[in-house]
């Protein structure tokens, strides 16, 4: 019980309790490297769930994965102009290939005739490395679509970061496909889309917003950015997905040309896509409590687990005798399970460490229950406790592991819905945005109104939701007219 | 066919075949970045097939995964004396962190202001960066032993680079284990060289020589290094994995001690092993011929191709007719099946494709075929064809797919078997290393000998042997008494 002790309860801290939560459920911790993480065994089970399942829904949605380089000659980024602006700044450089033993013996040291003749970057994203070997790769309509993820490492040397959430060093999925018509790239976006949000509803039982960006927020060179939106249980948004409608822009700058049905040159349409790491800062805020993570089963990379009580060989055999068959029986039904009959542990100190790492069901089982034919079943996301006839258990836990599930989206969800206020007035919104959540309001469309907003209330414009209410009005700041609300909050 | 005339053969330039395949059969290409390959979707299929079994095996074995920065603080590199002489000096360093824009209005330049206080290379292996993590891992004997593996990519920078055999980039595994005894540690180390011997064998029908490496070809940090060498069809030897016995020299390096059972303060017991993307140039250059890939069923992304044969979408869709069933028998028996009719390819141009893919059987149905109740199986292995009754046909390409793995391992061990020879004297030697293979020699077990023979015939002593001749005789060169044959060859 020792480290739950030291977890921070969120209503004193949120901020704290995140941190502490992620370093003791042994999720992930800092690393030597500035910025850049260590994924622990139990967090990487987690991305490991994740990145399974997105890889199953991207491949059912046509796309094939490959690989390209992790490094990027420093002029590639200079050929699509808005990318370079939003993007080039901050990265690792590489400028040499070689060190050499110091003449001191203190070490090693750079070696000065080593130096490249073009400085080369880490990919902070890899649209200019895909697009010079797309060149290669289309001639005519018949070599497209492409369609393309890759799963790597990114850099992008941020000057505050945060476990998960914003590391100089993340892993993500990259998709970069390439269309003949601009109809079919803007569809492909839109695919991604939700896809996304059905991974992050269905999986992480997490309701995100999907919605567009506005030109202020959108990918740096992209036409239209779409992205889904979650609520954290802070009620600052968390933007947990982005698929982008790139245009020809990345052709252009390539030079990626193709002979259309009609024999016409044509420059190639393209999007780009991606979920990162950061999804775990995401499912760890959205379910998770003081006594420690709460998962989705969906993702939980044990999803039962069973502890015995016993005293001694005689009875932990006797209860072996019940619990293997449950145990096969779950694994056939594909279930995870783990039964932890450490005898270095007290069954105290068990249930804490499962409660801490976000063990959807556990079982405890004991001499007295196996007289009376009885098993506790306890569930992670109420914290409730039952006793219930050992007949039929297995059948019950499945039915359990479903319920946890849903029950986890209900609750974000009306957390979220909750937390979503439409407000008229801009001294409101300037009231109402430091309560937290989502604020539905109305604004004139302009990016010089967005940034006022920004800067006078730290809130920006999350997305224009998609399927939302599209009545017109006046925007709060300036009473211009306005399309319709779009969606404020203040973001990680 | 015109891809297929430009395949050279084995017989002109081995070396030029394998570049030429590994083009013209869509595995990879070479980057705009010098060294560095981009790996294409069909290639990626296969190497995903390589990813998932060793992943399974890993686990199997009780190892977890995780994730450690790319990144390596140049300090680091010079804590492990030897490992910093065999590995720190071809690598990419970077030393800066953010670019600004040209003031001439070129492009970006590297910002001089931002340059890093110690410089950082990237990871051309990981024991550095995870052995300083693993120091706040363990404490006591109850933290051990870990059992980690990293899926990720590494640099090393290359001069002489060729696709998939020796790239600046790479993709591989490397596990990292560490332990509370020496018994432990070698034990492992053997378990591992064991698993990678396992997946050679009956995944990539590749039947390696498991062996010790002589102290010259080590590792460098490491007291004893495990391989497994491969025969490739030129003769030449192919190191396709390595498991390091690291002895206490990383946990010396980095102080990672822990409290034994006796109280006592100790080091820690290490091993690292590892494969790489190099695996696909010895899957390639094992079983292809002069009409290009031949893949085992195990790791073949498609594993049966059907190809219709039709004059006219009444025909095409009889023969749908008897070919969705079967499709659907075959993909329940968890064979991964392509059915192909695409209308803009002749089915001659669609038979040369999948030849030079390598997918390991093919099935041709036509009008006749469906009057006659036959179908035409084509095997790629051994390029045979016969007509069958479609009656249990799905049976037959169950068995075949078998048969075929069974066959290339078969045909294989042939090879390696009729090109390993023994030789007493060092004349003979000479001139038997010309013909390439294999060669068992005595040798007086010094490096000077060793190096002697490198130097004279570009022969290495790729292993001694585990399980293999132990007789004792007398060295070749220096006539020195001999503990057992060695294995020489020159290798890739």
């Amino acid at each position: 019980m020792a480290e739950l002790k030291d977890l921070t309860k969120r209503s004193e801290s949120y901020s704290q309790w995140y941190n502490d939560l992620v370093i003791k459920a042994d999720l992930a911790e800092q690393s030597p490297v500035r910025g850049c993480m260590v994924i622990k065994p139990y967090g990487y089970a987690i991305w490991e769930k994740i990145q399974r399942t997105l890889d199953e829904m991207f491949k059912e949605t046509g796309h094939v994965n490959a690989y390209f380089p992790m490094l990027i000659p420093k002029s590639y980024l200079s050929r699509e102009a808005e990318h370079v602006e939003g993007f080039a700044k901050e990265c690792a450089v590489v400028t040499h290939y070689r060190l050499k033993n110091a003449e001191d013996g203190s070490g090693v040291v750079v070696d000065p005739a080593a130096r490249l003749e073009e400085e080369m970057i880490i990919r902070p994203t890899s649209e200019t490395i895909i697009w010079s070997t797309y060149k290669n790769w289309i001639q005519s309509y018949r070599d497209l679509p492409i369609m393309v993820n890759q799963w790597a490492n990114v850099m992008r040397w941020e000057m505050r970061t945060r476990l998960f959430l914003r590391t100089a060093e993340f892993l993500w999925q990259e998709g970069h496909t390439a269309h003949a018509t601009r109809e079919e790239a803007e569809k492909e976006a839109q695919t991604m889309l939700h896809v996304y949000n059905d991974f992050a509803n269905n999986y992480m039982a997490l309701p995100v917003v999907m919605g567009v960006k506005s030109a202020n927020e959108r990918f740096a060179g992209a036409l239209d950015t779409y992205t889904i939106e979650g609520m954290m249980q802070d009620g600052k948004a968390l933007q947990c997905g982005t698929s982008h409608f790139l245009g020809q822009n990345f052709a252009k700058a390539f030079n990626v040309q193709f002979v259309d049905k009609n024999n016409n040159l044509e420059y190639v349409w393209a999007t780009s896509w991606g979920v990162s790491t950061r999804l775990m800062g995401a499912l760890i805020m959205t379910h998770s409590d003081d006594n420690g993570l709460v998962l989705p089963p969906a993702l939980a990379p044990i999803q039962v687990v069973i502890v015995p009580i016993y005293k001694n060989e005689e009875q932990l055999s006797k209860i072996k005798e019940t619990i293997d068959p449950m145990i096969a029986e779950l694994k056939k039904m594909g279930v995870t399970v783990k039964f932890d009959d450490a005898d270095n542990k007290r069954p105290g100190f068990k249930f804490a460490e499962y409660e801490l790492k976000g063990v959807p069901v556990r079982l405890v089982l004991g001499a007295r229950d196996i007289e009376n034919g009885t098993i506790e079943v306890m569930r992670r996301d109420t914290l409730e406790k039952e006793t219930r006839s050992i007949e039929g258990i297995t059948g019950y836990v499945k039915e359990l592991l479903d319920e946890i599930q849903a029950n986890l989206h209900r609750k974000a969800l009306a957390m979220r819905e909750e937390n979503t206020r439409s407000v008229d007035t801009y001294e409101e919104f300037k009231t109402e945005i430091e309560k937290g959540g989502f604020i539905l309001a109305h604004w004139d469309g302009t990016p010089e109104t967005e940034e006022q907003i920004k800067n006078e209330t730290k809130a920006t414009i999350r997305c224009i939701p998609i399927g939302w209410d599209e009545t017109p009005g006046t925007c709060m700041v300036t009473g211009k007219p306005s399309a319709r609300r779009v969606l404020f909050a203040r973001a990680y």
